[in-house]
């Protein structure tokens, strides 16, 4: 199978200046603009991340991609390829794991990100795909997640909870959204929230050595945390959604208060950033309660 | 489970010049002393690569490596970092993943390379690793698989076949001698054995537009492929292992013949280098029959 495969893959994917040695070879060679290369890895798997008999295999190999290129967005460098290792069922047609490629060649596409190479093996077990994602830091440097200084404003991107009700399957990793405030605003670090956004900001206070105080009337919750919380047979209310369901996939940000200030007034994305809460001296996670007094959040998330 | 592993991952993993921003970030930022990066990827698995239950947990981790390393040999560059994702049942004690990182990382210290990211999942499967593995070439550039020219002879490190009794788990990938040969002898290509000494001949072949005329005669067979043949159930002679089994982990080159005969001559390596016949003008995989007619040969190997 996989020298037909392959074959397939090589005629798929278009030749790109940045690789010097693609697909076919025992390694791929390529060319980056900076000695300085960002990488990540991700590894999604068939009942966990996905259930492959439930949904178009499209969005399996689009999700193993965007997670990484997420991960590539946080950093705020400028996604350049990918490498692509799965181990598929070997009774998966072989459409489907072309399928599982298009999805993800289209997003990378989208990301002017090549697929410079993989490794395509089958067992007798279900579908694990492994990307591993390259990318370049701007001038500006990447933007680490240990950055956070108390006094700086928390922003947030879009609006968090109820991704499993689907967008966790369509989510648009926040490359651009990650460059473009890179560039035009001062921030002190940047996270994707993938685990749940008390539980991933709990991470950044731990990173940065500081704490967290959220103002949780500010919150942006999705309509899906709202649609979820409504079922008869869900136990959490919108707000703890929000706080802690996995996989929203959007950025919060350390932001001096002064550039919070601009950046909130100047809205420069297609999507809402929001202020909500800021970075405390005092560590741990906090919320203000109704009399104004600071009481301890917990943490919650998806623990891997 | 996943943040108390990578505190211990991050204690256990010393700190490399070359690692700007390693373990713990979204992403990793490796520091390269050129452009050019050298980039693979393989996945092992268990049932397939490997059987965890059989095997000390040490050795997975080692040859999840080692097969990446393998093939950054086969590229004539220089290892300088990795990452790790894996899926592991999530039953698996701890311990046993310390284990499987603890033979990985006595690897990748015997080879300067710095791991330098990852992503450990667990889910109710057996266990899947894959790593991606970044490499420099040297001021020669990389060998590529498809610089084979007729005329050329084919030297080949080592001994084949029977890998499978062992070896494939201790096997040492050929990192050292690649870089040695490359850089004091001209070479035209270069390919790791893993799939089986004809199989991979022949896809070199066709990656350089010629074909080879194997001296079967001389081919080096392993003392593991003889006492695999002996088996009573086995039916296939070593000469057969020596040309079809997989996971060999050495390296077949295309040398020049003057460069070949000084090659061979010097024996530079500790172990022993053998030319095993030449490239040929004619397309397809060949043998000498007695009467010094060229038939073909089947090239047989594992297919993935």
């Amino acid at each position: 199978m996989e020298s037909d495969f392959v074959d397939w893959l090589r005629g798929r994917i278009p030749d790109q200046p940045t690789v010097h040695v693609g697909i076919g070879d025992d390694a791929a060679v390529l060319d980056l603009s900076t000695h300085r290369c960002v990488v990540c890895t991700d590894m999604v798997m068939d009942g966990v991340d996905f259930i492959l008999s439930e949904c178009a295999p499209r969005l399996v190999g689009r999700k193993a991609l965007a997670v990484n290129l997420s991960d590539i967005a946080a950093m705020a460098a400028k996604p350049v390829a990918a490498v692509v290792s799965l181990a598929a069922h070997r009774e998966t047609p072989i459409d489907v794991l072309k399928e599982i490629y298009e999805g993800l060649l289209e997003l990378a596409d989208a990301h002017n990100t090549a697929v410079i190479g993989g490794d395509t093996n089958s067992w007798d077990q279900p579908l694990a795909i492994s990307i591993t994602a390259f990318g370049e830091p701007t001038s500006k440097g990447v933007l680490k997640r240990d950055g956070a200084q108390p006094g700086d404003v928390i922003v947030a991107t879009g609006n968090f909870g109820g991704s499993i009700l689907g967008r966790h399957l369509v989510f648009k990793p926040r490359v651009e959204e990650a460059l473009r405030l890179h560039a035009e605003y001062e921030l002190h670090a940047c996270m994707d929230v993938s685990d749940g956004l008390s539980l991933d900001l709990h991470r950044m206070t731990r990173a940065s050595g500081c704490g967290a105080l959220l103002n949780l009337s500010t919150i942006p919750i999705s309509d899906a945390a709202h649609r979820l919380s409504a079922r008869s047979s869900d136990e959490l209310s919108p707000l703890e959604h929000a706080l802690s369901d996995g996989e929203d996939f959007e950025l919060i940000l350390a932001v001096p208060a002064s550039e919070a200030e601009r950046l909130v007034r100047t809205q420069p994305l297609d999507m809402r950033l929001t202020p909500i809460g800021e970075f405390v001296r005092e560590h741990g996670l906090w919320q203000q309660d109704t009399a104004g007094e600071r009481v301890p959040l917990q943490p919650r998330g998806y623990e891997h």
